[in-house]
Protein backbone atom coordinates (compact mmCIF):
# COMPACT_ATOMS: atom_id res chain seq x y z
CA UNK A 1 0.00 0.00 0.00
CA UNK A 2 1.33 3.06 -1.02
CA UNK A 3 1.08 5.80 1.03
CA UNK A 4 2.09 9.50 1.91
CA UNK A 5 4.31 10.06 5.22
CA UNK A 6 3.33 12.74 7.51
CA UNK A 7 5.28 15.85 8.31
CA UNK A 8 6.33 14.01 11.38
CA UNK A 9 7.69 10.94 9.50
CA UNK A 10 9.14 13.18 7.44
CA UNK A 11 11.15 14.84 10.12
CA UNK A 12 11.67 11.64 11.91
CA UNK A 13 13.86 10.64 8.80
CA UNK A 14 15.48 13.41 8.69
CA UNK A 15 17.01 13.15 11.51
CA UNK A 16 18.37 9.92 11.94
CA UNK A 17 19.97 9.88 8.65
CA UNK A 18 23.21 11.29 8.11
CA UNK A 19 23.73 10.42 4.14
CA UNK A 20 21.45 11.58 1.78
CA UNK A 21 21.97 12.35 -2.39
CA UNK A 22 21.33 16.01 -3.30
CA UNK A 23 20.34 16.69 -7.08
CA UNK A 24 20.95 20.01 -9.20
CA UNK A 25 20.55 21.35 -12.81
CA UNK A 26 23.62 21.15 -14.90
CA UNK A 27 24.11 22.63 -18.49
CA UNK A 28 23.08 19.14 -19.99
CA UNK A 29 20.09 18.44 -17.54
CA UNK A 30 20.38 16.60 -13.98
CA UNK A 31 23.40 15.60 -11.96
CA UNK A 32 23.06 13.83 -8.20
CA UNK A 33 25.87 12.88 -5.81
CA UNK A 34 25.12 11.55 -2.01
CA UNK A 35 25.85 13.92 0.84
CA UNK A 36 27.01 13.64 4.46
CA UNK A 37 24.37 16.09 6.56
CA UNK A 38 22.95 17.40 9.70
CA UNK A 39 19.29 18.15 9.99
CA UNK A 40 18.68 21.05 12.47
CA UNK A 41 15.81 23.13 12.96
CA UNK A 42 14.13 22.15 9.57
CA UNK A 43 17.60 23.02 8.29
CA UNK A 44 19.69 20.72 5.86
CA UNK A 45 23.59 21.67 6.37
CA UNK A 46 26.48 19.97 4.96
CA UNK A 47 29.69 20.84 3.29
CA UNK A 48 31.42 20.45 -0.12
CA UNK A 49 35.00 20.24 -1.12
CA UNK A 50 35.05 23.64 -4.15
CA UNK A 51 34.30 22.01 -7.49
CA UNK A 52 32.14 21.00 -9.61
CA UNK A 53 28.87 20.22 -7.20
CA UNK A 54 29.02 23.91 -5.31
CA UNK A 55 29.77 25.47 -8.92
CA UNK A 56 26.32 24.07 -10.25
CA UNK A 57 24.42 24.85 -7.01
CA UNK A 58 26.12 28.13 -6.84
CA UNK A 59 24.44 29.05 -10.65
CA UNK A 60 20.90 26.76 -9.77
CA UNK A 61 20.49 26.65 -6.53
CA UNK A 62 16.78 24.87 -6.41
CA UNK A 63 17.92 21.43 -5.44
CA UNK A 64 16.16 18.09 -4.23
CA UNK A 65 17.66 16.28 -1.85
CA UNK A 66 16.64 12.62 -1.12
CA UNK A 67 16.57 10.09 1.79
CA UNK A 68 15.48 6.79 1.49
CA UNK A 69 15.17 3.51 3.48
CA UNK A 70 14.70 0.22 1.71
CA UNK A 71 14.20 -3.18 2.78
CA UNK A 72 12.90 -4.25 -0.57
CA UNK A 73 10.96 -3.23 -3.75
CA UNK A 74 7.74 -3.22 -1.90
CA UNK A 75 8.78 -2.18 1.37
CA UNK A 76 10.72 1.41 1.88
CA UNK A 77 9.94 5.01 2.36
CA UNK A 78 11.48 7.61 0.87
CA UNK A 79 11.52 11.44 1.62
CA UNK A 80 12.27 14.41 -0.83
CA UNK A 81 12.64 17.70 -0.03
CA UNK A 82 12.99 20.37 -2.60
CA UNK A 83 14.64 23.60 -1.63
CA UNK A 84 17.33 26.51 -1.77
CA UNK A 85 20.85 26.13 -1.97
CA UNK A 86 22.21 28.73 0.06
CA UNK A 87 26.14 29.12 0.75
CA UNK A 88 27.07 30.46 4.47
CA UNK A 89 29.65 32.98 4.01
CA UNK A 90 29.14 34.78 7.48
CA UNK A 91 32.69 33.50 10.28
CA UNK A 92 30.13 32.88 13.25
CA UNK A 93 27.36 31.20 10.07
CA UNK A 94 30.63 28.95 9.01
CA UNK A 95 31.42 28.15 12.81
CA UNK A 96 27.64 26.85 13.71
CA UNK A 97 27.75 24.39 10.97
CA UNK A 98 30.77 23.48 11.46
CA UNK A 99 28.91 22.14 15.14
CA UNK A 100 26.19 20.67 13.73
CA UNK A 101 28.34 18.43 11.57
CA UNK A 102 30.74 17.76 14.56
CA UNK A 103 27.85 17.18 16.76
CA UNK A 104 26.00 14.77 14.21
CA UNK A 105 29.52 12.82 13.05
CA UNK A 106 30.21 12.55 16.63
CA UNK A 107 33.47 14.65 16.53
CA UNK A 108 34.94 12.42 13.57
CA UNK A 109 36.22 15.63 11.50
CA UNK A 110 37.72 13.44 9.17
CA UNK A 111 34.84 10.94 8.74
CA UNK A 112 32.57 13.97 7.10
CA UNK A 113 33.05 13.94 3.43
CA UNK A 114 31.73 14.61 0.33
CA UNK A 115 30.38 11.97 -1.62
CA UNK A 116 31.70 12.52 -5.59
CA UNK A 117 34.34 15.14 -4.54
CA UNK A 118 37.15 14.99 -2.56
CA UNK A 119 38.27 14.62 1.23
CA UNK A 120 38.48 18.51 2.47
CA UNK A 121 38.74 20.01 6.26
CA UNK A 122 35.85 21.46 7.37
CA UNK A 123 37.74 24.40 8.43
CA UNK A 124 38.77 24.82 4.27
CA UNK A 125 35.17 23.70 3.23
CA UNK A 126 32.60 25.60 1.53
CA UNK A 127 29.38 25.30 4.13
CA UNK A 128 26.12 25.87 3.03
CA UNK A 129 22.74 24.85 3.66
CA UNK A 130 19.65 23.53 2.03
CA UNK A 131 16.84 25.51 3.08
CA UNK A 132 13.27 23.73 2.42
CA UNK A 133 10.54 24.89 0.73
CA UNK A 134 8.70 21.63 0.08
CA UNK A 135 9.20 18.12 2.34
CA UNK A 136 7.32 15.23 0.98
CA UNK A 137 7.46 11.97 1.86
CA UNK A 138 5.99 8.18 0.67
CA UNK A 139 6.33 4.63 1.82
CA UNK A 140 5.16 1.79 1.09
CA UNK A 141 4.88 -1.61 3.36
CA UNK A 142 6.23 0.96 6.11
CA UNK B 1 41.28 6.58 1.16
CA UNK B 2 39.29 8.02 -2.17
CA UNK B 3 39.11 6.19 -4.49
CA UNK B 4 37.70 5.91 -8.09
CA UNK B 5 35.98 2.52 -9.17
CA UNK B 6 36.63 0.61 -12.27
CA UNK B 7 34.46 -0.07 -15.05
CA UNK B 8 33.75 -3.35 -13.55
CA UNK B 9 33.25 -2.55 -9.97
CA UNK B 10 30.83 0.12 -11.32
CA UNK B 11 29.05 -2.66 -13.56
CA UNK B 12 29.35 -5.23 -10.62
CA UNK B 13 27.10 -2.26 -8.34
CA UNK B 14 24.80 -1.55 -11.25
CA UNK B 15 23.71 -5.33 -11.61
CA UNK B 16 23.59 -6.25 -7.89
CA UNK B 17 20.89 -3.70 -7.38
CA UNK B 18 17.80 -3.65 -7.76
CA UNK B 19 16.76 0.42 -6.56
CA UNK B 20 18.46 3.56 -7.62
CA UNK B 21 17.64 7.01 -7.58
CA UNK B 22 17.14 9.03 -10.97
CA UNK B 23 17.59 12.77 -10.89
CA UNK B 24 16.01 14.67 -13.69
CA UNK B 25 15.83 18.69 -14.49
CA UNK B 26 12.57 20.28 -13.99
CA UNK B 27 11.28 23.82 -14.62
CA UNK B 28 12.92 24.95 -11.08
CA UNK B 29 16.03 22.98 -10.56
CA UNK B 30 16.38 19.12 -10.35
CA UNK B 31 13.76 16.20 -8.68
CA UNK B 32 15.09 13.20 -7.73
CA UNK B 33 13.15 9.77 -7.30
CA UNK B 34 14.01 6.55 -6.12
CA UNK B 35 13.08 3.71 -9.04
CA UNK B 36 13.14 -0.03 -9.46
CA UNK B 37 15.34 -0.99 -12.63
CA UNK B 38 16.71 -3.95 -14.24
CA UNK B 39 20.55 -3.67 -15.53
CA UNK B 40 21.06 -5.53 -18.92
CA UNK B 41 23.90 -5.05 -21.49
CA UNK B 42 25.29 -1.58 -20.17
CA UNK B 43 21.68 -0.38 -20.24
CA UNK B 44 19.29 0.96 -17.34
CA UNK B 45 15.37 -0.33 -17.90
CA UNK B 46 12.62 0.63 -15.96
CA UNK B 47 9.02 1.49 -15.87
CA UNK B 48 7.11 4.52 -14.31
CA UNK B 49 3.21 5.36 -13.86
CA UNK B 50 2.40 8.36 -16.38
CA UNK B 51 3.23 11.01 -14.50
CA UNK B 52 5.44 14.22 -13.38
CA UNK B 53 8.79 12.21 -13.70
CA UNK B 54 7.83 10.65 -16.80
CA UNK B 55 6.89 14.50 -18.22
CA UNK B 56 10.30 15.55 -17.04
CA UNK B 57 12.12 13.09 -18.59
CA UNK B 58 10.21 13.57 -21.65
CA UNK B 59 10.96 17.54 -21.79
CA UNK B 60 14.82 17.33 -20.35
CA UNK B 61 15.65 13.81 -21.49
CA UNK B 62 19.51 14.24 -19.94
CA UNK B 63 19.36 12.30 -16.58
CA UNK B 64 21.39 10.77 -13.93
CA UNK B 65 20.89 7.60 -12.11
CA UNK B 66 22.98 6.94 -9.11
CA UNK B 67 23.33 3.92 -6.47
CA UNK B 68 25.19 3.43 -3.17
CA UNK B 69 26.32 1.44 -0.56
CA UNK B 70 26.51 3.00 2.76
CA UNK B 71 28.26 1.43 6.10
CA UNK B 72 29.07 4.74 7.61
CA UNK B 73 30.05 8.39 6.35
CA UNK B 74 33.88 7.09 5.95
CA UNK B 75 32.81 3.95 3.98
CA UNK B 76 31.00 3.93 1.18
CA UNK B 77 30.46 3.36 -2.72
CA UNK B 78 28.52 4.82 -4.97
CA UNK B 79 28.00 4.90 -8.59
CA UNK B 80 26.64 7.54 -11.01
CA UNK B 81 25.38 7.24 -14.76
CA UNK B 82 24.55 9.89 -16.83
CA UNK B 83 22.56 9.60 -19.56
CA UNK B 84 19.90 9.71 -21.60
CA UNK B 85 16.36 8.86 -21.06
CA UNK B 86 14.52 7.00 -23.99
CA UNK B 87 10.95 6.18 -23.93
CA UNK B 88 10.14 2.71 -25.33
CA UNK B 89 7.43 2.79 -27.53
CA UNK B 90 6.95 -0.60 -30.14
CA UNK B 91 6.20 -3.72 -28.89
CA UNK B 92 8.78 -5.74 -29.28
CA UNK B 93 10.60 -3.43 -27.13
CA UNK B 94 8.05 -3.02 -24.04
CA UNK B 95 7.80 -7.07 -23.94
CA UNK B 96 11.24 -6.96 -23.77
CA UNK B 97 11.99 -4.53 -21.16
CA UNK B 98 9.08 -5.99 -19.25
CA UNK B 99 10.83 -9.59 -18.92
CA UNK B 100 13.74 -7.70 -18.01
CA UNK B 101 12.14 -6.54 -15.09
CA UNK B 102 10.09 -9.50 -14.47
CA UNK B 103 13.63 -11.58 -14.46
CA UNK B 104 15.27 -9.12 -12.38
CA UNK B 105 12.44 -8.94 -9.78
CA UNK B 106 11.96 -12.42 -10.11
CA UNK B 107 8.61 -12.63 -11.32
CA UNK B 108 6.97 -10.54 -8.87
CA UNK B 109 5.18 -8.04 -10.98
CA UNK B 110 3.63 -5.98 -8.10
CA UNK B 111 6.70 -5.87 -6.57
CA UNK B 112 7.92 -3.44 -9.25
CA UNK B 113 6.71 -0.09 -8.66
CA UNK B 114 7.77 3.72 -8.74
CA UNK B 115 9.02 5.17 -6.20
CA UNK B 116 7.38 8.79 -5.52
CA UNK B 117 4.68 7.99 -8.06
CA UNK B 118 1.64 5.28 -8.16
CA UNK B 119 1.31 1.46 -8.22
CA UNK B 120 0.63 0.20 -11.83
CA UNK B 121 0.59 -3.18 -13.59
CA UNK B 122 3.69 -3.25 -15.97
CA UNK B 123 1.48 -4.08 -18.98
CA UNK B 124 0.42 -0.09 -18.55
CA UNK B 125 3.52 1.56 -17.94
CA UNK B 126 5.29 3.83 -19.36
CA UNK B 127 8.38 2.06 -20.53
CA UNK B 128 11.69 3.38 -20.87
CA UNK B 129 15.95 2.72 -20.50
CA UNK B 130 18.52 4.87 -19.35
CA UNK B 131 21.45 5.06 -21.98
CA UNK B 132 24.68 5.55 -20.19
CA UNK B 133 26.99 8.34 -22.23
CA UNK B 134 29.14 7.93 -19.18
CA UNK B 135 29.34 6.01 -15.63
CA UNK B 136 31.34 6.84 -12.60
CA UNK B 137 32.07 5.68 -9.09
CA UNK B 138 33.92 6.35 -6.34
CA UNK B 139 35.21 4.82 -2.98
CA UNK B 140 36.22 5.09 0.28
CA UNK B 141 36.90 2.30 3.02
CA UNK B 142 35.79 -0.32 0.81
Amino acid sequence: MLRELSAQECEAMLRRHRLGRVAMRDAAGAYVVPISYAWDQGIVYAHAAPGRKVQLMRRWPHVAFQLDEVEDASCWRSVLVRGRFEEIHDEEGRAHARMLLLKAFEGHLMSVTAGHGQRIHLADAVMFCIRPEEVTGRAEGL
